[in-house]
């Protein structure tokens, strides 16, 4: 059997066999956005990392150094926010080609330290080596989150709506435009690109939304909307129901689609790395919520669908026809060469 | 400036500004063998990283995926141990490039897990992506230690006696064995490329060393001994000397430098990667100290030569002569390409 066959997703299961072997504490292992352990009677410590190589994850002559470190660091921050958690100290590893400047390093930290600052972030530590080709970082960072908070993965019931913290979409169609070597000659493709190389963590919708009794289940949309709320569904052994005109596109999208001929929703579908956070509340509480994100945070929070019994994900257009979603968004060894 | 001129420290004081911005409750921060802050009133959590790259730090043709494994932790589980601590928590990320098989990689992991299990180590998460070419491993573990019990690189004091907690330079030989493909045609050449490839994390040793008062200033055999023990003198203030008829040569590098014609103690002072701990014990507490691991360990706790006033670092021969020690061990960036 070859990785390819099995997938990303098969082989975290394979190697996720005999990994835990002292259970006490540990609330959260393989399998959700971040692990969580207990640190103290009241609180819980989070861990994620994420290994960002070159020519898979980024092109070093299409991002700037400061973007590059900032995506490296907001890719790890919202998986804390996912949790419902603060983040508190980050570890940067990088491993460097010799042609790769000393200036470019420069600014790949100048872009962590920035984006750490806003969230009062410490760099702790990490490690520093030499690499033959393409230049890799690896960040981790350590959170924390009250106990009786914390956002999983498996928490969706039946009925609960279903929310994103923003657009979806926009991050995809800056790639496009880096792949295709498309000149960003409007302002709405220029946010298209920021979108995709400077994704602003929803840490403080997280830790808002974790707060609100009847937050039920939360994972950030890094590989596309339909994988994501596919964990959620599989984790939490239910299924979904999407409305195709209730998917938040944003006007640059739309824009974008219009011009180059794509379909906005399948773009939304499909689209990784928004890193927005997909969110489950039950029906009783969802409204209330909503508004009082929408105080919070001066703009909406998106409901898209809700969680069904059926195991099934499907999406329904507004003249009433239905089509099943398949799950679409990123799978490492599985996905052809697109990068 | 170019990094091959500051160096890999250098390049780490660089970058090392402005990283620490929320420094309550931060113990330690970046430059000992893992970050330390406090985790609850009595304790300290431990977190650090390590990042290895195919043809940087190893040739997927000359080690086994359990090696691999095995030693991606262990070089993690060792700068837990040169804090004094507690190993808990695992995370392991790794980019993998088609040409790696589905064996190789499961071999990885049981390395990992078998070295995991034997210190009671969760492996709790990590990523999983591609790469283009080179295989690449990041583990993260998280350790826990006793608030006063934290073993640190600038607790050295003049007249400290220095430790070793087992041989140097095995590894170097190891590497030598690899690099060049001699055949390990002997009992004594086999154990040198264990050395190398499955280098055992001396935690027991630093919880040892770490609960007895009077053992100050601790370090892991990474990048060499007049390396290591050069930051420990840098951090502390002072400098040292050491004997080089103390320096704890194996029958086994005896034998392969009798063999190859290399000197022994220029071996083990430059050779890195022997993961044995490096400590300074106050001369009051230093023998009894010595005697209490021999009886707890049944091996010696070597003594290798004393902390002084003197920012200098001495090699003394048993005839009297001295030389000054430079530090010869591993900077990434400046080392010439002899991998």
């Amino acid at each position: 059997m070859s990785l390819k066959e099995i997938g990303e997703f098969g082989f975290i299961k394979k190697i996720s066999r005999g990994c835990l072997i002292r259970p006490e504490n540990i609330v959260k292992a393989i399998g959700d956005d971040a692990a969580a352990f207990r640190s103290d009677p009241d609180q819980l410590a989070l861990i994620t990392t994420d290994l960002l190589v070159e020519r898979i994850h980024f092109l070093r002559d299409a991002i700037s150094g400061f973007d590059l470190g900032y995506k490296s660091l907001a890719v790890n921050l919202s998986d804390i926010a996912a949790m419902g958690g603060t983040a508190r100290e980050a570890f940067v590893s990088i491993a460097i080609p010799d042609d790769c400047q000393l200036n470019y390093l420069d600014d790949i930290y100048d872009g962590i330290k920035d984006l750490a600052a806003e969230f009062d972030v410490n760099v702790l530590g990490g490690d520093t080596t030499r690499s033959k080709i393409d230049l890799i970082i690896n960040i981790v960072v350590q959170g924390i989150v009250p106990s009786t908070e914390l956002l999983c993965r498996d928490a969706a019931r039946p009925s609960d709506v279903i929310y994103s913290t923003g657009f979806l979409g926009d991050s995809k169609a800056g790639l496009h435009l880096i792949l295709n070597q498309i000149t960003a000659d409007a302002e709405g493709l220029t946010s298209l690109l920021k979108a995709h190389n400077r994704p602003y963590p929803h840490l403080n919708e997280g830790r808002f939304l974790a707060r609100q009794p009847g937050v039920r289940a939360a994972i950030d949309t890094s590989d596309g909307l339909s994988s994501d709320l596919g964990h959620i569904a599989e984790e939490s052994k239910v299924g979904a129901r999407l409305y195709a005109d209730k998917i938040p596109i944003s006007p640059n999208l739309r824009d974008f689609c219009d011009r180059f001929g794509f379909d906005p929703v399948d773009y939304a579908l499909s689209g990784g790395e928004d890193y927005t956070l997909l969110c489950t509340i039950s029906p009783e509480r969802a409204e209330e919520i909503a508004n009082a994100f929408e105080k919070e945070f001066k703009r909406p929070l998106f409901a898209i669908g809700e969680i069904t019994v059926a195991k099934q994900f499907t999406l329904i257009y507004p003249d009433g026809r239905t089509k099943p979603i398949a799950p679409t968004g990123w799978d490492h060894f599985k996905a052809k060469e697109n990068e």
